[in-house]
């Protein structure tokens, strides 16, 4: 497989994006890729913040990857910062290619540049395959995480 | 017990912040109550930014309680932001007050007001008194949250 890059996501890229955020059992019910305004006016939102990554993936001119990476000062653990992964998608084709691991560690990698002291994220409960897909990368499952609907 | 206000930390605020963070069985390791300078630091870089909120809850001139919300723009669920509370803590001398209750009704409130479709948080595993609050509340204990210290 040719080389991947990962960079900041921009306006063209949000079509791939969404397609993969509705192509996945959870996601399907809750997105709408066929019109693209509120995921437009969003990507704006998130690129005017510094403290704020959507990055993608993209193999041979594909996006076959996204997630956000939001960084989050705070007093606690002796006023560190941490980093939060969100909204982690692969690209059906490119699923069991490593590219998870890399997008992964490349999300570490910034943290650590970026003097975050944790990287934390939540999956939904029955994502097991997910769950040992983190373990495996050195995460630890130590938190119940809760949603609240508005 | 008189009136409860809630508002934005300030410098004055934080060795009363830090002596609740490290007054706790979590906590209590992982706080410096004796040097304040990282907190203040981190103090200033949440203050500088618009979608970071510290908050105190202060009652007859004593901050009793804290927590921090988060406002986390994204593309998925529709371009939808969500909020994240973190760093919730009580002075003990206010614990079955009911602040609790008011504190975390409070964030949901903002985050409404802010436009946010989701709230989340997480909490340790071991703190079950703290998830049946949180379910009490409204919460779902829908997914697992991981960490990983760097």
């Amino acid at each position: 497989m040719g080389d991947l890059e990962i960079r900041a996501a921009v306006t063209d890229d949000v079509p791939a994006i969404v397609s993969m955020l509705a192509d996945d059992r959870l996601g399907a019910q809750r997105e709408s890729p066929d019109d693209l305004t509120p995921y437009l006016a969003a990507l704006e939102r998130l690129t005017a913040d510094p403290n704020q990554q959507l990055v993608v993936a993209v193999r041979e001119d594909r996006v076959v990857g996204t997630l956000q990476l939001t960084i989050v000062p705070g007093l606690s653990h002796k006023g560190s910062t941490r980093s939060i992964i969100e909204a982690v998608r692969i690209h059906r084709d490119e699923r069991g290619s490593g590219l998870g691991t890399q997008f992964i560690e490349w999300a570490i990698t910034e943290s650590r540049r970026q003097g975050c002291r944790l990287v934390q994220l939540t999956s939904d409960a029955t994502r097991t395959d997910a769950h040992r897909f983190y373990e495996r990368l050195g995460f630890t499952a130590s938190h119940v995480g809760f949603k609240l609907s508005l």
